[in-house]
């Protein structure tokens, strides 16, 4: 199998509501990008998005975000895996350059959520049958897990606050990022309460956005970019589909074995890691991504928020750009962020962001309530 | 690269209503397949489904169809284009069993077109913002390339009764196909008209069906069954999206360059092919795709058929058990079926349907407007 390493990455700032349309977002990302690497031919293109089928009533996006990327005749194939869609393409193209059959891929992530009601649509990612009939949403789900999660561990009511206050203190220096402004933890825990316990400064928002990242053979990246980064693991895992049918909803079961699978494949233990950029669509799973990944003991994740040791200079860095709270949840094009901010660490280009001496990152990304997690390791 | 064979293959009936919701149609026609093959270990589904989103309210299939099947713990990801869906998670699988990410993995389509209305979403396959505003659907811009292919070449206009004959006639004694009936060439030209000129009998039908395939290294594969057929090549090509931007719109150029790529890969010519399985949606297309890979000149497509050439004693088989005519197309399940069939043809498994000494095949899957276009080549 052939090394595979980033040689260019686009982003485009995160907003509540573009003038782009979905085409011209995810098209817009693939020429940064391709900018970015100075590559002068592509031979691969996979896409991500959630929502365009209802969105935008278009359920051909590939090939279509190809054409507008004036990147005429390639291949071109969506990649799915509903909120972890954006990683699931990155996936894809790092299969699709370490087998051979391309020089070089890109993964591109776009999603515009102005456009309509989007709650419902994202429901689609739990159980149509068994789930949402019952009035199951990824809101509601994700509140059933706080509340499980406060009672079982006795954790204070405002013990997750710290995750949101982190990624807004982040956010604010990221030209990308959506919300770039800091909260206080009183106004996390005095926000408007969305879904009991959840508040709303614990949820990620609504918006539009769209990046892209190129990957090469790591043998012929520097070619193209003198600092490319490698792709050192690439790993998908499932679960038992609904939270209820497994045996402790508490441990993100998927999560534990990707990230394990990845640090096998990578050949590094947990504490090689420099920072993480976790799923935090709502602040629980960020903490059970700490849990689940081996940063804390079970019940202990919210601890690492509250010490502190979550920011730029603590023990892991985590939403190191803003995270899905604050740069923004663009459902499909979230992975794609993720790995762009990485690769701008691991090269020491996030500037007042920058985790010093930053050598290896992790990203993970969750589809639905933890059924599908993929989990990708960098370094340089 | 690592060679790739399929190992294994598993096919449901196709019917104008399954009894079995959509995730158990996949789960079975993945146990069906893992039966065939006679593995003990998946590592990783690439499923395949076009119209979930809408129709089942679904947008997170690939790990349900896992947890279906009794997968549990596997990669499990979506692949998609448009009607092209089926062929493009046969190309992931083949990526990831290429690069050596996965020693056995398994490609699934299902797709379960009965629960609703299927025409508009069909659509959604078309350009949102340029084509579907304007009334067009698959069968209107279906409909308009029959009547500039009759006009231009001046064929008759019962000139593609052929190919729907062939296909009912094929059909007759594939177990697994819808209509098991031969259809007369009066009856085609006396069928209703659906679009003009298109008729009923020349589009395929909505239904329901799942198949799957599974893929390991060509190495291994003695291991799992003594009869492996190996995938020569696959291609994916994209054209400019909308046929009203292209500069014939009766050259399916993708189709062409898809072809030839995997001509190219396979390292074989055209004359080698032994059978075609076509993307026959709509005759007008089957037809446009032999003239696309070579089988005919231009304007010359349908000479074949009137010829009695496509049948399974003629130059080119093609729809050898049915087609998506006849056997059916349920979307996401067709490239899936086309590739099984293939398999089953090439290890002298096709019964009353048997290609004499059957030892190359191709197969070739439509997305939209034949904006995206995969081809994949077979041999023993």
């Amino acid at each position: 199998m052939r090394s595979v390493s980033v040689v260019g990455v686009g982003q485009l700032p995160v907003e509540k509501a573009s003038e782009l349309s979905l085409r011209q977002l995810g098209g817009k990302a693939v020429r940064r990008a391709i900018e970015d690497a100075g590559v002068d031919r592509v031979d691969a293109l996979f896409a991500s998005n959630m929502l365009a089928d209802e969105m935008q009533g278009q359920k051909h996006i590939a090939s279509l975000i190809a054409e507008e990327a004036k990147l005429f005749g390639i291949e071109a194939l969506q990649v799915r895996a509903a909120m972890a869609s954006g990683a699931a393409a990155i996936r894809v193209a790092f299969l699709s350059v370490a087998s051979g059959e391309a020089d070089v891929a890109i993964a591109v992530g776009a999603e515009k959520m102005s456009e309509g009601v989007v709650t419902p649509v994202l429901s689609k990612a739990l159980d149509a049958k068994k789930e949402v009939p019952d009035g199951a949403t990824m809101i509601s789900k994700s509140a059933e897990l706080k509340r499980m999660y406060l009672d079982r561990y006795n954790v204070p009511e405002d013990g997750l606050v710290n995750f949101p206050v982190v990624a807004h203190d982040n956010a604010r220096s990221n030209p990308f990022a959506l919300f770039k402004k800091a909260v206080s933890p009183t106004e996390v825990q005095n926000s408007r309460v969305i879904h009991g316990p959840l508040r709303l400064f614990e949820c990620s928002p609504i918006c539009d956005g769209a990046a892209a990242v190129i990957l090469a053979p790591s043998e012929q990246a520097r070619a193209y970019n003198p600092h490319p980064v490698q792709i050192l693991a690439s790993s998908v895992v499932t679960d038992r589909f609904r939270i209820d049918d497994r045996q402790d909803p508490l441990q993100l079961e998927a999560a534990q074995r990707s990230s394990h699978d990845a640090y096998r494949k990578a050949n590094i233990n947990r504490e090689d890691i420099h920072l993480f950029e976790v799923h935090d669509a709502f602040s629980i799973m960020a903490c059970l991504q700490l849990e689940a990944a081996g940063f804390a003991e079970s019940g202990q994740g919210w601890r690492l928020a509250a010490e502190d040791e979550i920011s730029l200079r603590g023990q892991i860095p985590i939403t190191t750009m803003g995270g899905l709270k604050a740069r923004g949840h663009p459902i499909g094009a979230t992975g794609l962020y993720q790995a762009c901010e990485i690769v701008l660490q691991l090269t020491g280009r996030a500037g007042e962001n920058q985790v010093r001496n930053a050598e290896i990152g992790m990203m993970q990304s969750i589809g639905g309530a933890a059924s599908t997690v993929l989990t990708h390791i960098f370094g340089v």
